[in-house]
């Protein structure tokens, strides 16, 4: 695994080919804006105005005396602490998974590195391995989507975090660094969203490889980079694709956008949904989510779609199936959610009514073609946080969403985390020889753990099968139900 | 009708047994924590910190040279524009009265004062009025509830606004004289939204009635307060219900409560609706609406209901009809919609289980038995604005939105504004004996109206009768189409 | 009273005026038809070819020895009973109604004419009537809608009943002159749906109204009549309008509806709802109840409106509001709702792909032009039982539902029949001078006690208000709790 | 393949242990009673009475000479050509497969003999086969389901059909013995559903797999049975499993289950579904058409699962998940869909309350422990076709509908039969060993096709991917868009 040189030009390229995550590079500018941030219920998007110092600038230490983690400002702990415990709520299915595990400290010796955003919810998550013995380093995968004050509460309860709302590129890649690189300290799990900690790590110090365990990563973007470098030979140890699990697609994919959605739209737009004309983009399971609530909430609705099967699905759910051109001056809102590039075209973008909204769902900013309508013409006018009137010259005006709904999102998916923290578990206690130099799937049997930790939540009763009718379905009474194909 | 006294004791306290408006007396604790704010898209919610001093303590002048105004800051005007600018996007009806009366100027010549929310939405409204030659002076019928950014807009365009937000007591009464008593300038017409500003009016300026024309109220309270002063036979100038036309009832309250139980619950508790138990209690429109939303996003909603009509009509719709005590152990969330008092008990509240949402959707604050909840038992924490927790000897916490949703569903009630309108239009244009010292509905016909101004914004086409069908059916083609009791 | 000459020819004309209930006229052709019939769960629709004799012409004893009756074959009684049994197990407020009043027999005395569609539910209204003490004698207010064993298990059990399935114009008026014409025995109430019996009597025997202390009347024709005579001053005993209760209008037409347009298009039709394209004129209550069953099957569904109300609730509730000449070509089912005539037209008809369904789910058969669909270039094939294909020169079809489904709704009507015992057992026992010769609406606490009788089918709880609730909503306790004009 | 030997006892063990369909044996009590059966919209099933000779000894001929037929009634052919034509209008996928395919002839030199059940719909999918140049022999895969007038339809074009409904278990062998065994032609394809008719083939006629190029098989059932083969290395030829194509599984499944579990309920029962309680067990693709159905018809459904991942779905789609033991009490209709043996125990029957009624919706009729009502303290009441009451001493009424609902359900299967038609088109022109002995699912790219097929009929518009976008997703412009493991 030593021989791996990662640094090279040729796979910076490989990398630079998938996607981005959300605007890392072209954020600078909105930054300064965030004075007018609410788009969160969160208070950290409210505070940037009150010091301009860099964190990288500043000394902090916390009531325990460590000085070992960069933050906004460390005194918001304790409005951040009550910002995680509103999220515990929500998410007792990590609670419980902290109950049952807590005796035997299943990731005692565990050493975590993390590379995900920093919400309230993740810092359950954090706080989750933490319980179970584990000792955690945490920086975020992207530069806008931290809450400065849930970094404060994990600061200072302790956990090393390096990461704050508005990083710069350069703070970005600074702030990994400090999180592996710390003298006396070697992680031996990697936990990662986009691939950006564990290029860091092949680049930087490929020897850490050798210590660790495996790698669980949540994203699209990451995942497709880990199967790269598994196809090229490059994977040096396990690898856990969370992403692929089926609470992460029929659960957090489905069920969150379905909420998320219409929060996302409201706190952006004000827009009353009943009698709006809306497309959606795509009839995957986020199209559906969002589809789902659109309709419900009087939306009229029609997608378009390139799957003949998903366009059938959405036909017998009684949407239209349109091509966007057809329909482009009759809408009011357009949703995008095929994780495809250029869906919504600056030709389209052109053809739109007046207050027309424009929003993408999608994971990564590439499907609405923004970079178009940076042209001398088109006026940009920011009027809330992450949300700009694009003005022709005719005065028409469009609402661009491009960036800031898939940031909304990330404050309701509850189910991949408890997902997440069983694959730390899992591979981390995996017997030598169970897991190869490869990429894995959950095994059906934890999603259906995963799932049955959620279910007190909603007081919900399993049936159990008799010994009967489990040996008439020839399945085992504790489960997998359902085939490993099952998706 | 000069003879009438309204200063004395006795209606005094006739007015005082009407429920009072959303906490005006109790809110001044809660006032200085609004630096957490930001439940609303409005940046104004999160701005009370940065300046203590009282609005009524500062000099200010608009651009013009005025500083006929109380506003919290007239710089933020332009701040306040662009979410005037932002709602004039669903309030496509308000802007078609404008284009449609603007040549006649239907208002020349009114001098309106007015006793409102201060939202974007009302400022449409109020800028409509000027528009079709109106003079306004205006203040707020809410402690609580002005966008200050708003107010300055208006200020700054040279409207006469008194208002602010976290106005104490003794500020709210001095707003509303400042507004009604102006040198060389008074009054022809009310508009008023809970009463308060007729009932000042009566009690320190009854001459005033002389000259008025009429008084629109908008509000269920001000109308009960109408209607008695109407029996009492004190009622001196014609009075226009716009609380119990049908855009209200059917649109705002159904519709509006819809949309504003999602995003008010998300933006304060961050909850996922998904399988949550939630018990309504009340099923009219405001219930209804309330419902439909959960339903469709994965709660499973039962109801409690005093009428066996609306319990059936429960039924049907496909909600258990209880009662509150027998499911009040296993619920998530508790909403009232009744406008009935004491909903919710404190025995109801001590039953409750941990991190249940206890919300009141109707429009006094008397539903919940929130002074139940001060005794020295119990904790308080108040963990957003407006939002408390409760926190009972065991740890147990309720989560207590007592005022909070009536609030923010203030900005999504696109119809009734229209309604309010053409209301002033008919009052103050209207011949001589039409109207009587009585309070009236608004004509059936000018429901229609309304109605039809809103239709473009949906792009609907509506069909227009044959003469042989018009015979046939018995009606006049261009309507009234409802007969008079249709609500 | 006496001096009331209804048989005039002006009278006539009058009448004619109206609406005529389904096809009773143009209905001859059909009925030999029958054979194939098989839309209803009944087995009456399967028997007609046995027999070809007419009932007039049979003579027939029940088990009694009683052969005052003319139904079709009183051997199918035991069949019927149990359909009788089968419907009473939806129509428990009946039932329940039955129990509470039997001990004390309110019609004991009454002697009732009936004359409404003859089917399980209205027998089991029927002897509900008979078991709280009446004598009823019956016949059927649609040549084509009698369930024959049903009709022929009343009158096993003593009900004199004359009605079948398939009756020719002159048999319908020879039934009711039967069913009226009885010596010794003199009706004091009419039960109507529609006016032809009020009709019959007015014109044959006026003597009868000395005795008669009301008239109860189901149909929305039957009450136009009334409201007619009561103007032209020839209402000579009170009428009750069972038709503009609360339940008729918000259950019956919106729910049953809701229920009656899947099963009617599924038995005739064979049609998969999803993905279909469907046009629905009228947006009232019975439009509403199709609207949400279709859309919630799949179905994409868009609606014509003249009123600019329902257009905007059709709006907010998310379908699009069109004009039908804008969307015939694309549709798949085109369902008529209005109670307005020609609103199908025969250039419609002419536009529509090949396989579209055209339905009539109003009271009336006049809202498709069917007369204009008997020219020679068209050729009509009847597929199954009141099921036609128009055939187009070019070989396009049409699929005409020209009276069916009006017919088919008739099964799931369960809620107006309580109202109607209600107002039988009013109109008799209501003491001298609280009716005049008017008609009235069922009082609001009659509603709302049917509604309550209802309820616990559903194992509904309500609520009771307090003493405090009750006074601080100026409510009693026991109702009425809405106000007397709500509808 | 010759050596196999298929008729000894062990095998014949191996077959008996798979649930049988839909009561082939226990069916012969029931036959006689469908003079009254209703619940299909053709008319097959009201004409038993008019002929009581079995059709094996009747000498029929068609209006072309031919005699190779056996169907009940060859003179009902018009009317079963009509029923045919009706149901083309829904299937215009097999109707365009004909048209795509019908110059080339892909079925040329064919000879498929076939075992489904014999309706509407499949007599398109065989005139589709017929018209692409196929030679077809059918016969009945249930005693139950055939329509007589179809088989007619079928015989009298020249399509030896050998079905009728109400056949013995004698008759159900001999139908497929004829249809088989022809002198002067062999059969190269086989057409099953639910594998009797390979069963046949194995055991007499071994030496027709020397000619088969495949099997194609619909059922769960027969797919079991075929991987059992292929597990034991008895599959002497190739086969298709469509069962679980996505079609099947996504369309007909959800889709069409949400259909036809309204419509059957509709029939059998009359219910109205609004407000009713409803326990559904099993949350699969039938359990949740079901569901959805249910809900937006106003009923109040909760559901059992085993699986926690399916429970979690139901808990998100706002059921209550359950055990059938805490809620037996309350329901008024318990539907069956896990696939699974005694879901509903004779201890849970005896538990309902008078009029539940229990319904199986699965594939099988061992969901409901049928059997254990076999005993002599209760009654047997046939009400309607298949719909028994049965009465418990104390005079409680259940509604039983233990195999009417899954042959309800074949009336509305559109999808299906395209995919079937597509996997005889793959497997017969299939070249030399492309499909080994083993059983293959339908490929990704067809499933694909299929739903394109179906795509005309919604008048849907597929979007084309762009090269640029083909190459960012890594797709082929024409698809396959889904993996391989998708379902």
């Amino acid at each position: 695994c030593l021989q791996i040189q990662f640094a090279n030009t040729e796979d910076k390229q490989e990398f630079s080919k998938y996607p981005t995550k959300a605007g890392r590079r072209s954020l600078s500018r909105s930054i300064s804006q965030s004075s007018t941030d609410s788009y969160s219920s969160a208070a950290s998007y409210t505070d940037s105005s009150d010091d301009e110092t860099s964190p990288r600038d500043k000394a902090q230490v916390n009531t325990q005396g460590s000085s070992d983690f960069c933050v906004k400002n460390i005194k918001q702990a304790e409005f951040g602490r009550r910002e995680i415990e509103i999220a515990e709520q929500d998410m007792s299915a990590l609670i419980s998974l902290r109950k049952r595990a807590q005796g035997e400290k299943p990731l005692a010796g565990a050493k975590i590195v993390g590379c995900t955003h920093i919400t309230a919810q993740t810092a359950v998550l954090i706080e989750t391995l933490v319980a179970l013995g584990a000792q955690c380093r945490w920086t975020a995968c992207n530069i806008y989507s931290t809450q400065n004050e849930v970094a404060a509460a994990l600061a200072e309860t302790g956990v090393p975090v390096f990461a704050w709302k508005g990083e710069s590129e350069d703070d970005f890649w600074w702030c990994i660094d400090r999180c592996v690189n710390r003298e006396g300290w070697q992680a031996n799990m990697i936990l990662d969203d986009g691939g950006d900690l564990t290029h860091w790590v092949y680049k930087k110090y490929p020897s850490v490889f050798k210590k660790v365990r495996g790698i669980v990563e949540e994203s699209v973007t990451g995942v497709h980079r880990l199967y790269q470098l598994s196809k090229a030979g490059k994977l040096c140890v396990p690898a856990m694709n969370v992403n692929d699990s089926v609470t992460k697609q029929k659960f957090d994919n489905l069920y969150c956008c379905r909420e998320s959605i219409l929060d996302g739209l409201k706190r952006t737009t004000d827009i009353m949904f009943g009698g709006k004309q809306v497309v959606v983009c795509g009839y995957g399971e986020v199209g559906k989510g969002c589809c789902t609530a659109l309709k419900a909430l009087g939306a009229i609705v029609c997608i378009t779609e390139i799957d003949p099967i998903c366009a059938l699905q959405a036909c017998m759910d009684g949407f239209r199936v349109v091509k966007l051109s057809e329909v482009i001056r009759q809408m009011d809102v357009v949703i995008t959610c095929t994780g495809n590039k250029n869906v919504v075209t600056r030709e389209q973008l052109d053809r739109m009514k007046n207050g027309c909204i424009v929003c993408n769902m999608g994971h990564s900013n590439t499907e609405i073609d923004v970079a178009s309508l940076r042209s001398p013409e088109l006026t940009w006018e920011r009027v809330r946080s992450q949300v700009d009137h694009i003005i022709w010259p005719d005065g028409k005006r469009v609402v661009l969403l491009a960036e800031v709904m898939s940031l909304l999102s990330l404050f309701v998916m509850p189910f991949v985390s408890t997902s997440t923290a069983l694959a730390v578990i899992e591979l981390f206690n995996a017997p030598e020889g169970r897991y190869k130099q490869d990429v894995y799937l959950l095994p059906k049997k934890m999603d259906e753990y995963v799932a049955s930790l959620h279910l007190p939540n909603f007081d919900a009763h399993l049936t159990e099968l008799s010994d009967e009718q489990a040996k008439y379905m020839g399945l085992n009474k504790n489960g997998p139900f359902k085939p490993n194909y099952y998706r």
